[in-house]
C-alpha cells in the first residue's frame, strides 16, 4: 500500500465515538471547521479524519456540499482511494457472493457494507447494473469502472446514476450503458424461476435481490394455497409461489406496464393459467375484494417505502397499519400474512407493532412464524444501522 | 361452547392497556385488590379479567402466588377452560407443524404463542416430553394430558417439570413418565442428521428445536471448512455441519457425559473421523486456541443464557462480549462467526453490540449476513416481546 499524505479533516469533541465504533458517516456538523472548514473541499477529494484530539480516525472521501459530508473508505490513516484499495474490496464482495450462490444472480457490491462507500452493483448473469450515489465515488467512476469490468468481465455495464438519493448530493440524474451492450430484455434467475426484466426502464437497478430469502421460505409455505400478491411489480413473490405450488396467484398493482411483465413472466414459467392480474390502487383493489367477502390463504404486502423520509413516518405508519388491516381482513383461517417493510426508519418491532394495531379489532389472533430481512449479498454493516433496512414477517391467522 | 359464570378479576386503572393489545400476561401489581383480592383464589381457578371500568378483557386462570398471577387463555368473557378449548388450541398448533415439517420431530406447542400458557411440548416421533411451568396449569394436568394423549396418540410421554421456572410458581420440581414407555435413547432427525438424546437426563424437554433454521442456514455455508463449535452439547451444530460437508470439527463443551454423547452421534451420522471433541470450560479452550494460533473457517458461539435474570445483565453482557471476543480471534480471513444468545432479556440489537464491542481493538472488519431467529414451531406472540427469545447472527470476518 502507498502512502501519501492527505489533508486533515478535524471532528469537534465528542463525535469520533461513532465513528470508533466503525460507523463510516461523518456529518457536516460533526466537523471542527473551526479547525477545518469544509469550503475548500471539491468533492472527491481524500482526508484524513483525526478526532478533536488530532488521534487519527481512517481515511475518507469528502463532499462539502452534503450533510453526509465525508464517508470513510479505510480505517487506516493517510489510505489513498486507489484500484488497489478498489480491487481489493470487489475482490472481497465478490467472494462472499460465489460461496453463496451458484449463478451469477445477485447484488455484487452493498456500498457501506462492503466497506465501498456509495457504490451498488446488481449483476444480472452478463450483465451489471451499477449505482454511485455520492459526488465522492462519482470523482472515482473512471477507476471504479474499469477495474468492475477487469473484475466481473460482463457484457454490458449500465449506469443507473437516476435514483432521487443522488439530488442530495447535488449531483445530475441520468442513465447510461457505460461498456459493451445491455440488451433491451435482460434475465434474472431466482429461487427456481425465470424474469424478463429491464436494465434500461426498471426500478433502481431492475431487481430486488432483497427478499431472495423471504421469498424462498414462502415457497415452503404455498403448496395448494390462494396468494393475493399486493405491490406485485414484476411478480417475484407471486410467480415463486406459483412454481413452488401455489394453486392460484391474483396479482395487484398500480402499474399497467409492471402486470404487462408480470404476465410475461407468467408464461415464460409456464404458471399463466393459474395467476390473474388487477390493475390499480392497491388500498382500493383490496377494499373492493373485501367487500366481494374474499378468502386468500396467503396475502403478501410488499409495499415500496411508505416513510421514505423521517418526517413522513407518522403518515407512514399509518399507510403500513391500513394496507395490513385489509389484507387481514381477506385471509381465511390458518392464512398467513407475509408483511414487509423496506424503509430504513421503520425497525422491525415498530412494523409489527402496525400489524399488531391492524388486528386489533378484528375476530383473529396472530402468531408471528417467521422474520425475515435481506438476503445476504446485502449484508449489514454491524455498526450501521441504516445498511439493516428491509423487515419481513409471515404471521399465521387464527380465526374462531 | 357451554358459558358458564366466572368470579371477576378487576384490574387497576389503565393496566388493562397491554391486555387490549393482545398480551395475555397479567401481574399482581396490576390487579385492584381493593375490588378483588388475590387471596381467596386457589391456584388454578378461572376469573373473567375486567378493566377497572369493568369492560370484560376475557378468561384468565390464577395463581395468587406468583409474580405473574393471571394468564389470559380466552379473549371471550366467561370461557371456561375445558377439554373443547384445549382440544381446539392443540389442534391449531398441531396443525401449523403438520404444514411445516415432513417428519414428527418438532415443538407441537409453545405455550402463550399457541394461546395455551405455560405448556410446551416436544414431539420426537412417536414421544413426548411435555413441560407444564404455571400453577394455573398444573390443576388441569390431568384433562391436558388426557386429550394431548388423544390428539399425538405416542407411544409415551414424559412430563419434564424439573424446570426451575417452577419454582417461581411453588411448584415442585419432578420428572415423570405419564402415559406408555419412554426408552432410555430416543432418536431425533433434523436437518438431515440423526441424534441419539434421552428424554429422561437432557437438558430441558431433551432437545433445542428452536436453531433448526440457523442451523440449516449454516448447512448452506460451510462445505469444506473447518468449524468450531463452542458449548457444542449433544453437537446439532457440527454433525449437522459435517454432513453438509464441513472438513473438520472441534467441539468444546464442560460437561464430558454430552461430548461422550455428542461422539455416538457423530458415529450414528458416519463422521466420527472428522471430529474432535475437547472437553472444559468453554472460555479457557478458546484462550488456549488463541494462544496456539489456531485458525478456524467456522466459530459458533451458541452458549446457555448468560442472562437468566434481569439483574445479571451487565455481567452476562459482558461474558457474550468476552466468548465472542475470543472466538474472533480464532477466525480465518472471511471466516464466519455464528454467534446467538437465548436469553429472553438480552435484545438482537444488544447482543450484536456486544460483538461489535469485541470486535473494536481487533484488525478486521465484520459483515453481518444472516439474522437468525427461532424457527416457526416456536411462534411469537405479537403482543409478548418476551417470546421472542432466540437470536442469531452470522458475521463474516474480513482481515486485512
Amino acid at each position: 500500500m502507498s502512502k501519501s499524505s492527505l489533508p486533515v479533516l478535524r471532528l469537534a469533541k465528542g463525535a469520533e465515538r461513532r465513528i470508533k465504533l466503525g460507523h463510516l458517516w461523518i456529518y457536516s456538523n460533526e466537523v471542527d471547521t473551526a479547525a477545518t472548514p469544509l469550503r475548500p473541499f471539491t468533492p472527491g477529494q481524500l482526508v484524513n479524519v483525526e478526532s478533536h484530539q488530532g488521534r487519527p480516525l481512517g481515511s475518507a472521501y469528502l463532499n462539502p456540499h452534503s450533510l453526509i459530508c465525508a464517508r470513510l473508505y479505510s480505517r487506516q490513516a493517510h489510505h489513498p482511494l486507489d484500484g488497489d484499495l478498489l480491487r481489493r474490496r470487489l475482490q472481497h464482495a465478490l467472494s462472499l457472493r460465489e460461496d453463496l450462490y451458484p449463478a451469477a444472480y445477485y447484488r455484487a457490491c452493498f456500498a457501506e457494507s462492503d466497506f465501498i462507500p456509495g457504490l451498488v452493483i446488481d449483476r444480472f448473469g452478463d450483465y451489471l447494473s451499477v449505482q454511485i450515489s455520492t459526488a465522492g465515488l462519482e470523482h472515482y467512476k473512471a477507476l471504479l469502472l474499469q477495474i468492475v469490468v477487469d473484475q466481473f468481465k460482463p457484457r454490458g455495464v449500465i449506469l443507473r446514476n437516476d435514483a432521487p438519493i443522488r439530488e442530495l448530493e447535488q449531483l445530475p440524474l441520468y442513465s447510461e450503458v457505460v461498456y459493451g451492450e445491455i440488451p433491451e430484455v435482460v434475465v434474472v434467475e431466482e429461487n427456481g424461476a425465470r424474469f424478463n426484466i429491464s436494465l434500461h426502464h426498471g426500478q433502481k437497478t431492475g431487481w430486488f435481490y432483497d427478499h431472495r430469502d423471504n421469498r424462498a421460505r414462502l415457497q415452503q409455505l404455498c403448496h395448494g394455497k390462494r396468494v393475493l400478491d399486493v405491490f406485485s411489480y414484476l411478480g417475484a413473490w407471486g410467480i415463486e409461489a406459483l412454481l413452488a405450488g401455489a394453486r392460484e396467484l391474483y396479482s395487484v398493482d398500480s402499474s399497467a406496464p409492471a402486470l404487462a411483465q408480470l404476465r410475461a413472466n407468467t408464461i415464460i414459467n409456464q404458471v399463466e393459467t393459474r395467476a390473474v392480474e388487477k390493475s390499480g390502487d392497491a388500498f382500493e383493489v383490496l377494499q373492493a375484494l373485501v367487500e366481494e367477502k374474499q378468502r386468500f390463504d396467503i396475502v403478501i404486502v410488499d409495499p415500496p417505502a411508505f416513510v421514505k423520509r423521517r418526517k413522513d413516518l407518522a403518515q407512514g405508519l399509518h399507510a403500513y397499519q391500513r394496507i395490513n388491516h385489509l389484507a387481514l381482513q381477506l385471509l381465511a383461517h390458518q392464512g398467513l400474512l407475509v408483511t414487509a417493510s423496506c424503509s430504513q426508519h421503520v425497525e422491525a418491532a415498530v412494523l409489527l407493532g402496525e400489524v399488531r394495531q391492524a388486528a386489533k379489532h378484528l375476530p383473529l389472533r396472530l402468531q408471528v412464524i417467521a422474520q425475515g430481512h435481506q438476503a445476504a449479498d446485502h449484508p449489514v454493516h454491524p455498526a450501521m444501522p441504516e445498511t439493516d433496512y428491509l423487515k419481513c414477517f409471515i404471521c399465521r391467522v387464527i380465526r374462531e
